[in-house]
């Protein structure tokens, strides 16, 4: 885990360019800053590792001038950017393998450091689980719980609202400063003056399909527990319960009658271990355990691996064409190909590292792997 | 548990003057049975045992003409008597601890011998239920499970009524001959042609408050698994369904919305480990993984203690002013009163029985007792 520091503003631009750096994404950004000691010393070395990996022409690093720009569109905004080693960074959302080295954050400091719950659920929620969200929120809210969600219309729109008064946290699927959806304009302005907005991607990104399983996976870091109050089979929703439960944070279900598809979802979470709640007493009563969500993930983050000495120029150059055969375009956990090659781990780490800022490798979630299609 | 044997005629008599004997429920009926080795010694132990326990009047055995007219009525209505012992006997429930000694039935032996499922919920069960129920129930009985219930107003005539053609039990609360409720009359006929009725009380007995749980009991007895279609908190449903827990059977419940008062009880049900049920296949995946139910009770069935020694008489008398003392109007297990008396068991339990007799005992389900009120 990052020791907790605040970051000088030379640091921070750094921290900034390197994650937005062609093919660095959290996990190459961790061990990046592991391997050469910090963010700075890794921009430097970006263009070499990429070479290594097979990259033709050169791998564009994110200009200074790229950086200053983009964190001062967000202080014009009225906004910041925290990073993960710093000491506003929501605490729970540290805890994640990977978290986003850098957010963007536009409100009062103390939302995002206080016991936060995430409510989800459908976009075409019926009449009856919009009013039961905004019972759930505002109740949940008067007891002191922060509502996280993900802005979107249906069940996220109710929790936001009936908990604008007592802190709402949105987290945007794009830039901090793109109004999505459309129809929400209002509400996120309103987040934007009375609760706190968050967002991973750069500043002026138009969300797209892709980033929506990443800010369901900040909506559950963030929390404490999660709440899917309505989802079909199908639901986004799901894949948020199912970062929440990875991430070890209790996830709780609103069931249904079986006559209701839109309960289909919260119903199986129930029969699959989701605690079922039927009220804030419920919640709370449950919160009160204390046990609060496990402070590890069941992948140790690969940043905890690092730093680690480089190895030999000669043994990755005789480990890359292995490592590349045992890779294909079907994910492969990273430890099976430590197994599979009998290469150190560092070894695998910097090849896969080399060949990922080559725009060869794909990352996926549970330390997985493939070679880009 | 008892043998499997047919019972003569003149034993049958016996079995059924027994039962209907003064003060004789199934846990004496088994016990003296046991101690007696027939029904015909035990009832000529009977007047004794009574005094022994400080009756002042003599103890009503059934007398022989009661019996033989209360079984002449039961065959006149189409019906039959089946003991406890005998093949045609409901196989789970010859497993719960006490089963009905006999039972009167009308409808073909293979519905008491089929795997049989019980279907209960409230009685004011609004239209989305009972149009469920109708659905659960032929579809549970399209795949070959005889549906049992009990023949109350709401979900347990719609249980019935969608099961008619596959197989359905009803189990009444009073005699067999007598309908209950007054506006289930058509359909309770219409069971007694096509499917089977069940009850324990004797042949014309008019149903009262106390005679239900001893259904309720009875239905999750016959049954490999019981489903909750609707509960209120408060519901006689809840009752079959801690009867179905206790006696090692599935208990399945419908989910419904936090904003329905009729879905308290079977999500509270699921928040306890009931397993949730939106359809047919949920449930016929559960069956299909073949545990069955336990076949034995937390509570070894009393009858399982006997044939006991007789202990002697002045063992008796020395321990039965020790054994009323630590009684009381309260209820408390049998084993805490052979632990606190320090008596072999088989001392306790003749007192017990002799007391019982006198009327000065109440057994209640889970091996307590308390002195009458």
């Amino acid at each position: 885990m990052l020791a907790t520091q605040e970051l000088s503003s030379s640091e921070k631009l750094d921290w900034l360019r390197l994650i937005r750096s062609e093919n660095v994404g959290p996990v190459t950004f961790y061990h990046l800053l592991g391997r050469y000691g910090s963010a700075g010393e890794a921009l430097k070395a970006l263009p070499e590792l990429a070479r290594n990996g097979g990259r033709k022409k050169p791998i564009r690093v994110c200009p200074k001038q790229q950086a200053v720009q983009e964190a001062r569109a967000l202080v014009d905004f009225g906004g910041r950017m925290i990073g993960a080693s710093e000491p506003g960074y929501p605490p729970l959302l540290k805890e994640i393998s990977d978290p986003p080295p850098l957010i963007s954050v536009k409100g009062p400091p103390h939302l995002l450091t206080r016991e936060t719950l995430g409510i989800v659920g459908s976009r075409n929620a019926s009449a009856v689980a919009l009013k039961l969200t905004a019972q759930f929120a505002a109740g949940l809210s008067n007891r002191g719980l922060i509502i996280a969600s993900g802005l979107a219309r249906g069940i996220d729109s109710a929790a936001h609202q009936a908990s604008l008064a007592g802190g709402t946290v949105a987290v945007l699927g794009g830039g901090i400063d793109v109004t999505y959806p459309r129809e929400n304009a209002a509400l996120q302005q309103q987040i934007a003056e009375q609760g706190c907005l968050v967002a991973e991607q750069p500043f002026g990104t138009t969300p797209q399909a892709r980033h929506f399983p990443r800010r369901n996976r900040i909506i559950s870091g963030l929390s404490r527990a999660i709440l899917v109050m309505e989802a079909t089979p199908r639901s986004g929703s799901l894949i948020t319960a199912r970062f929440a439960a990875e991430q070890g944070r209790d996830v709780f279900a609103v069931p249904g009658s079986p006559m209701d598809p839109r309960a289909r979802g919260t119903n199986n979470l129930i029969r699959n271990g989701a605690l079922l709640a039927e009220s804030v007493d419920d919640i709370m009563a449950e919160l009160a355990t204390g046990r609060g969500p496990a402070l590890a993930e069941p992948d140790a983050p690969l940043h905890a691996l690092a730093p680690a000495p480089s190895p030999a120029e000669k043994t990755l150059s005789e480990a890359r064409p292995r490592i590349l055969e045992l890779l294909s375009p079907v994910p492969i956990s990273i430890d099976e190909l430590i197994r599979l090659s009998d290469q150190s781990p560092s070894t695998i780490l910097t090849i896969l590292l080399e060949l990922e800022l080559a725009g060869g490798l794909e990352r996926h979630f549970g330390n997985r792997v493939s070679l880009t299609r």
